[in-house]
C-alpha cells in the first residue's frame, strides 16, 4: 500500500518542503535526507526514515526494497511521487530517486560518550552548512566520535549539511552547546582541548596530543575568540607558505585530525 | 570623476550581472571578485580591476583609496552605486562594499613554470566551485605553484570559486587542460604525479614524495578514472576509520599536500 502524490500543492508536499527551513525543522524535530546510498547508510546505523519518498519512475534496486521493508516494519509511511515533486522537496534540480524524513537526534552534551573515541571535532560559530557536513565526513574518516557545535553554528540537519556529510550525519554523534556549558563539561572529565590557532601556537606536527583529543576550529571569518583559545591545552599552527594566513575551517580541522590520528596510533 | 548608477535596469548593471554566468564570462574573458580584502590582495599581486564598483554608502578606508588610485592609473573605470545594485551584481544578500571586474588570466598549460614550486595541485572533473576555490586557498597555504584543472571542472572564475579561494585565485597559477594534453606535458619535464587513491595504494604517511610533486584528486562522486591513477608515479591512501571510504576532494588534497610539504621540507 503506497500513497501516490503528484500535485505540487499537495499538503504533504508542502509539509516535506517546509523541512528545508530551519524553523520548521525545529518545530517538527525532523529533517530531510536524500539518496539511496545515504538512506542505506542511515538504515544500517539504525536510523529508519519515518517517511520515505520515492520517484515513481525509479529503477528497481535491492537496497531500495530493503529500505521500504524497514520503513514498513517500523510503522513509517512510503510515498510515491513524480521527479518534479521530489525536486521541489529536496530543492535540487536533479534529485536522487529517493528521500527520507528522519527524527532529529538528541544533541545534548550530557549524553556524549567522550571516552568512546580518541578524537572529537569541535566547531565554534561555523556558519557554512557545507563546511559543517564536510567536518562530519572527516570525523567519520578519522574515526572521531562526533562533532560538537559551539555557539551559533549552521544547522547540522539542513539539507546542505546532511548532503555534504555524505551520510556521516548518521554515524557521528552531534552535540550543540554554548561555550559556557561546553567548557565546564569538558573539564569535568578526561579530554585535551586543541585549537588550530596563530596565537602563541606550536607547530602542529609532533605536538603532544592525547586522547580523547578535542580538535577545535573557529568561525570562517573571525576564527576562535581569544578567550576560547586561551582555555585550550594546546594551540597548534599549520605552516602558511603563501600570502594568506588561514585555511578553510573544514580543511584545517581535517589536516589537524589526520596528524592527531597518526600520533595517537603510533 | 565617478560614474553614478542607481537603476537595476541600467545596461552596465546588466552587463556586470551577466558575468555571473559562465557563457558571458567566456565571451567577455572577464570575471567578478568582491570584497576589499580580496581586491587588495589582487592589487598587491599586480591584478587591478578594469572596473571597480563601490557602494555609495561605504565607509572610507585607506585601502579603498589605494584601489581607486590604482584603477585610475591603469585607465579603469570607477562606478558608484547602491547596496541593492551591488547585491544584484554579486548575487549576495549582504554584499561587501566593493566589487571588481578583472580580465581572465592565461590558463594554458604551456606557460606553467613547473620548477618554480615544489607542489602543484591537480583536480580532475571537480564539479563544485566551493571545492575548487578551497583547493586554490590550500595551494596558497602550502606554497603550491597553482592548480591544474583536468577535463571538465567547475569554472575557477565563477563568483563562488573566487569567493571560496579567499584571494588565492590571484596568487595561484591556474591551468586548464584535457588529460590527453596534461599527461604528455607532465612527462616532458620533471614532475612526480601522485594520486589520492584506494587502488593499489601505499600509506600517504612517509611515501617517497619528490618535487615538483603534482597532487591529483578526482571528481567528487566518481574519484579518478582508473587509467589516470595507473599513470601516476605514486598512489597513496589516507586511513579510513569510519563507515565511508572517502573524504571531500578538497579535504583529501589538503591532507595530502600538508604531508608532502612536511616531507619535502624535512
Amino acid at each position: 500500500m503506497r500513497r501516490q502524490i503528484t500535485g505540487l500543492s499537495n499538503p504533504t508536499v508542502k509539509y516535506l518542503r517546509s523541512l528545508r527551513e530551519k524553523k520548521h525543522r525545529k518545530r517538527e524535530q525532523r529533517f530531510l535526507a536524500e539518496g539511496l546510498r545515504l538512506l542505506t547508510d542511515a538504515r544500517e546505523c539504525g536510523h529508519v526514515p519515518q517517511v520515505l519518498v520515492m520517484a515513481a519512475d525509479r529503477d528497481p534496486h535491492p537496497l531500495l526494497n530493503a529500505l521500504e521493508l524497514a520503513v514498513d516494519q517500523t510503522g513509517g509511511e512510503v510515498i510515491e511521487t513524480t521527479p518534479d515533486v521530489l525536486a521541489k522537496i529536496t530543492g535540487k534540480d536533479n534529485p536522487q530517486a529517493v528521500a527520507g524524513v528522519f527524527a532529529e537526534f538528541d544533541t545534548s552534551l550530557a549524553s556524549l560518550p567522550r571516552e568512546s573515541a580518541q578524537i572529537w571535532l569541535v566547531a565554534q560559530a561555523l556558519r557554512d552548512p557545507g563546511n559543517l557536513g564536510t567536518m562530519l565526513r572527516t570525523g567519520d574518516a578519522v574515526g572521531a566520535g562526533g562533532l560538537i557545535l559551539i555557539d551559533d553554528c549552521a544547522d547540522p540537519f539542513s539539507v546542505e549539511a546532511v548532503r555534504a556529510s555524505m551520510g556521516a550525519v548518521f554515524t557521528q554523534r552531534i552535540a550543540q552547546a554554548r561555550w559556557e556549558d561546553f567548557h565546564p563539561w569538558l573539564r569535568a572529565g578526561p579530554g585535551q582541548l586543541v585549537a588550530a590557532s596563530l596565537r602563541d601556537a606550536q607547530p602542529y606536527r609532533g605536538a603532544p596530543y592525547a586522547a580523547p583529543c578535542f580538535i577545535m576550529v573557529g568561525n570562517e571569518s573571525r576564527g576562535l575568540p581569544e578567550e576560547y583559545e586561551m582555555a585550550c591545552d594546546l594551540r597548534v599552527t599549520m605552516p602558511m607558505r603563501g600570502r594568506a594566513d588561514s585555511l578553510n575551517a573544514a580543511v584545517a580541522a581535517a589536516v589537524l585530525a589526520y596528524e592527531v590520528l597518526d600520533k595517537l596510533e603510533s
